[in-house]
């Protein structure tokens, strides 16, 4: 069943439910964050590329049936475009192992784009990173300007 | 120096220039093909977070002093939006081993954005892939509409 599409204010709540989803490994929250669109596309970091909604539930949902996911965005970089906007994020992620709860981080690119309903999340592409990751590597001051 | 700004017709002829400048190993080129921004992002499979066209160059200068890089995008799909074309691609790269040339897979987000200038790059976050990631993992055939 296509879930129900709240109205969301702005990039920052839609991302902001985005991850309280996937922590409350709550799938019906998790895609209505989604677009209505055939051309969605999540990469899970290490895994392949899956396009559509129907590919995009059924990874979620394989992974909230190990328990929910301990995910925090942080370093956000933001790129507001009309009718899109371009989020960069460090994720922390809370992963238990045989030694305890451990963190990881993962690199993730967030695309939302402006829909009649609101802002809604076009495209997820994550990637394993590194705790050195946390460290910004940007722009250096500029002579130029 | 900022490289000069060519006018582009269509996202498509800018990756086109994007993936050319990158198997000729032509840095102004390549970074022509960005957007004039500070928040633009690169992300080199497993490597880090670069943000604003300094990082962004001198990661390439290291890449290129060791020779062009023959990376050719397949599998484009492609979300057009207003003003913003976010494109997914799976790159295929010829990387020379001990065991002579093999075949390496990435797996690529490029979003576009259109300027006065044209399209230009402000986002491309590539990660590791497989060979498998040539497969489509698709949308199923859907009963709900």
């Amino acid at each position: 069943m296509i879930q129900p599409k709240a109205p969301l204010g702005s990039p920052d709540d839609i991302e902001q439910q985005f991850y309280e989803a996937m922590q409350q490994g709550d799938i019906e929250k998790l895609m209505g964050v989604w677009a209505d669109e055939d051309e969605i596309v999540c990469v899970h970091p290490g895994g392949p590329r899956l396009v559509g909604p129907s590919a995009i539930r059924a990874s979620f949902e394989t992974m909230f049936a190990n328990g929910s996911i301990d995910a925090q965005p942080d370093k956000v970089r933001r790129l507001l475009l009309p009718g899109t906007a371009v989020h960069h994020v460090i994720e922390r992620i809370k992963v238990m192992t045989e030694e305890g709860p451990q963190l990881a981080w993962v690199i993730a690119t967030n695309v939302y784009m402006k829909a009649p309903q609101g802002w809604r999340l076009v495209l997820h592409h994550a990637s394993p990173g590194l705790a050195t990751d946390m460290l910004e590597i940007g722009e250096a001051p500029s002579t130029l300007h």
